[in-house]
């Protein structure tokens, strides 16, 4: 069953369509995605959870069920060395019935997303990338997803790839990087992205992962500019980090030394999100979500920030009072005092960790943009064997 | 189906059993619990939320399934003014059922739960009480749970009564405080409170909720201190918040400005919890679980720590590579580099909140101990109402 | 007398030339200037005071005394309201003979210092303004300085004029901003600013005041990047906050909320005063120096980094073990442990403010640049006066 | 020229004597005093530099010029190993000629001050210890110095010594041990100490050094009521650190990691120096002043704070407007809005230093309580002689 209008047909009418929070992130602290390779073999494995996971985020007010194939690639799959029980089709098959089985119990679209893959990092040619996408889209194709979504890219030009191939299916395409306002990682600027993107064909184009909220908005609206000045139209996505990241350099928190398993003190609270709701919404972006960090209720923040534009509140708003309402039933006096809006926009929350400081300072061997591919094609090899090369890089400079 | 050994047998032969993690924080989060109210409605209205969400601290090592029963008296259920669409009953049944469920997956034990109730709060009489606590007991009996926990109680004296009343069942009957180190809201210390809860039938006794994991273990110390003293036997148990509250005073979390909507930056780590688990195990106690806060990878973070102890990984750590192992496979060099114990457990995390304090001070309108009935008492009255009391109160001070 | 060589002979020979510390503030925290009005008075009323912090900068290896003259000129005086029993031709004449007096005693120059005046701020035409240079220049002619530093200029343009008037004296010429990298307060880029002071007739241009050592530091550089395009030649000089200010806004420190009672938590230690020489010295500058918040250590420092390039130690580092070598004789083992350099420079000094947040957010009344000289100009108005003034000047961006 | 009144008549009078602040620190950031022996040989080297301290301090409200004498027992001045100019006499003398000369431009009482000797902490005799202070003693009986101070003790046998030898004089005596709650180095707690100071002969008694002013009040509150409770009579001091220190152990802020070199972000602003004054003054101590980071205007707050009680403002308040007043004559109106109580009150002032904790661990290798006097004993003894003594005492805990 296909939802009732598709994406492009809703963002031309005006409406907001909101996203989903992060797979990876979110079913690694269930217990179901190994932190490292990062990959969803969970979608075939412990499909109750994945589909529980989505059931949550339709609860929270998402319009898009993005299938859960985020580093689902063959390449990628195998690159792993994990000897799965499951294919790569498998995986993705999967994956796509588990959306559109939640999908139809709302009114959401399903999205097949496709990511960055190992055999760009390494250098193979335009064809062999090509093919990657091409296998992972036969089952987006098959499984008649209502659009194509190629997010968390580094490079534009591999971006650019996916979306000449996605377009062969005919589907609306989004395409989302994971870069920052400093640009791809050759130094492409926000703006010059934006427009190969469109040419190449995408209909939406933004950000993904990597940022805190605020930066990934600042970065769009930088796309949103470059492809103004060229005479160009699209829509605009993002989809941020749930983690407030004011320290990062340009690859973003993967460098931050709390990646990924101290990075707790970071989470955004609600009321964060309805910051960057309605920043996002103000800069003119349409379609609005959440990566990594995001969880349903941080979901749900955005849809009640947007309540009044989209016209109704989410499922899952019975369980919410706005802006902390429910808390009017406490037992404590004081606590209930706290049942308003002032209250919460103001609290600048403590952290309980008088040791820890407030920011780190990213690590990354001091390696910068310019050697940044040196790293990524390199990425099967040893740590033992790529100091060197690093002594090196970093001597040249 | 029971489990093949009960809770007193396993802690008699002096094996770790590791509880869940809380479920109404939980809940909340994925969009099925209200704060303020904090009820277990769930149970009844989405049990495939609450069957996963078992399913998960499973997975992560839990050897008890707790019955989502939590504030599930029908006076608190009353109280909240909610038109349910489930009776007490309805929802204890449901919690049951789905506790038994997960729990036959593995070789779980089921407790039942029954917490503080607004009847003891208004004063009503021990009968009164004891009979609230009684209809709980008579569907957890029909149900046949494996044991009782009486937990999140701040008072001493209402915990003895549940105690009284469910060590009628013949069941082993734990007995959880939610307080810290300056003893129950009437002053009672730790040590007192531990003796008279033996006293009055409790097999294992402890602490639950409101503090920090260090600050908890510190209080179960006391306790067990309290009762070898008094020449008595117990088992012990904890399973305090999953967040670093080194500001609290005598009535926990529930007075940080943060709570409970800002309580984000103070969330724990996996290390963090490798550290509680180390000094639970130290200080002798046995039963070591969570409460709010916790999520289910911080009890595999438990069950992981103690590994060597208990002889087995849980099934969740197949996810997980020790210490941060996973992340040898890591596409960039310095990640893989962070693949090391020494490494996670010498960082100390960075907030990310430039503008935030490390703490904070409690909220309570400088009420202290001695009045902290008075407001009990007070939990269905305005705010407007009780201010002249506070004022009042304040006064004869 | 003289020192053996002038300013610009010993910079074109490529010799370091160390400044002093700011005046203002170390007297103001000694109990002889007044916070608010900012004065020097003191010169005249408290001699002693004031001779006794030159011989310190003196000791801890300036080679230039300042005259304190910060604020002196008449406009400034006048406008403060006091009933001064010092003229200002009175201060400036005591600030020169209390500077010579010490510079005598070790090789330094003595340097007559002007400084912004309300009469630029209040719209005053240009021969008014120079009026006023020129009557402080005729102190300093008559008192025979070694050169003169025009300092603490907001607006460019002033800053040319002062320039302009302190030529006419045939002496060396500085000519300092108390800007950072986002230009004057009319928004002129810091590299435009320099081309007009070197123009104008500055033999040596740069920043103080008002930023932290990296930020001056990176705006001088700034400024030179601008002389050397402009293919002109000219030395640079750099005398920072002794604050870390990485907060503030194009203001500067002023506008933090800290300014002026509560910047304590800033202070730089000593160690943050090495790395800031270094950077400086690395950059090009060479006349390094300090001012609000420089104490005579944190020059010390500055001497004992460049030791090395200048061949010497100063005297009061008789009293300072290099990198902590002093503590060698500490009674405490672990102290004496921390008589290295890689212990002071790795440390990161905890607040003991554990309700403190790290960052402030700048207090400006959402003032931006383009309103900053409507604010200068209402100077001697009152503040309710002011409130309609800005309500309308946010309400018209 | 002695003062109108003694110490003790003034006290009984209820007067409040205000104390000034610490030389040591004070005169090391001005280049006369050397970190790690912290001897005063400036007194006899630079004394227009300890003089015009001395003159900041009594400007500033100081009641009392207390001889520049730290750390001159003739043994610890050898023990330091310098090949001093200076003779202890002539340390002593000259110290005692500037505190006089200072004292008699306002109507101030001399203070004699002695402190730890390096005899005591290497076991020597009572007979030589005392023989060490008689010597000091000496000195100040010929310079007739008004009163004396026995501060700086960690071990309240060799204060009790101190008194015995300086009650000889006939002058009042105070003793103030450099201690917290938990006691001085061998666990006697600050009550029992001061019973046994108070028996010693001291008319006054209290803390001075190593902790904050809060700590060391509360110490003093535990010594009153440890007199009180004895049923004896006494005045009480306090002369704590200028620096925030919540993070100390029980051997103060010399355990700190940022000791001596570090501390600039914990040192304490006006407005803390007056929650201080309040505080000393309601807890009953009547002899209130400063020690190692006290700077002038330190003082110049407590003054003002209790200047309604003592009915007169400080001469540098000539130079403070109440509570930041003087800023009404700022330029910027946004800066003249801070000229305010409330708003200092309030301010929680930033650190500037995003990537630095707010609490440190304290750097004691772990030795508790009972190894200090083995660490104390050692203190001629090289690092490397001492460490296997550690790692034993460490194994036997």
């Amino acid at each position: 069953m296909a939802p009732t209008l598709n994406i492009l047909e809703r963002l031309d009418a005006g409406e907001i369509v909101i996203g989903d929070g992060g797979f990876v992130f979110a079913l690694e602290k269930r217990g179901y995605v190994k932190a490292g390779p990062w990959t969803p073999e969970a979608a075939a494995e412990h499909p109750e959870a994945v589909r529980q996971l989505h059931r949550e985020f339709l609860r929270a007010g998402s319009n898009v069920m993005q299938t859960f194939t985020f580093y689902a690639s063959d390449d990628k799959l195998e690159n792993r060395g994990n000897a799965q029980r499951f294919t790569g089709a498998q995986i993705n098959e999967a994956a796509c019935d588990l959306a559109r089985e939640v999908a139809n119990e709302g009114d959401a679209m399903v999205a097949g997303g496709v990511s960055q893959t190992p055999s760009y990092l390494s250098c193979k040619s335009e064809a062999e990338v090509k093919g990657i996408f091409k296998r992972q889209l036969n089952v987006f194709v098959k499984k008649n997803v209502d659009f194509m979504i190629a997010e968390y890219f580094e490079h534009v030009e591999e971006a650019e790839w996916a979306v000449q191939v996605l377009k062969t299916s005919g589907k609306p395409v989004c395409a989302s990087l994971c870069i920052g306002p400093d640009g791809d990682l050759n130094g492409v600027s926000p703006g010059d992205c934006a427009v190969r993107l469109v040419k190449a064909g995408a209909n939406i184009v933004g950000i993904n992962c990597h940022f805190d909220p605020m930066i990934c908005v600042k970065t769009v609206k930088m796309m949103k500019e470059g492809v103004e000045r060229a005479g160009l139209k699209a829509h605009y996505m993002v989809q941020p980090l749930a983690y407030h990241t004011p320290d990062c350099n340009c690859q973003g928190f993967i460098d931050l030394p709390e990646f990924p398993f101290g990075l707790e003190p970071r989470i955004m609270t609600r009321w964060d999100m309805h910051k960057y709701a309605r920043e996002a919404f103000n800069v003119g972006i349409r379609f609005i979500g959440g990566c990594c960090g995001f969880e349903p209720y941080h979901i749900r923040a955005v849809a009640e920030e947007l309540a009044t534009e989209r016209g109704y509140l989410p499922a899952a708003s019975v369980k919410h009072g706005n802006w902390g309402a429910g808390l009017e039933m406490h037992t404590k006096p004081w606590v209930r005092a706290r049942a308003r809006r002032d209250y919460w926009e103001k609290l600048k929350p403590a952290s309980g960790r008088p040791k820890c400081p407030a920011m780190s300072t990213p690590d990354s061997w001091g390696v910068t943009k310019g050697h940044a591919d040196l790293m990524q094609h390199k990425e099967a090899t040893s740590l033992d064997e790529l100091k060197p090369l690093f002594e090196k890089a970093k001597a040249s400079h």
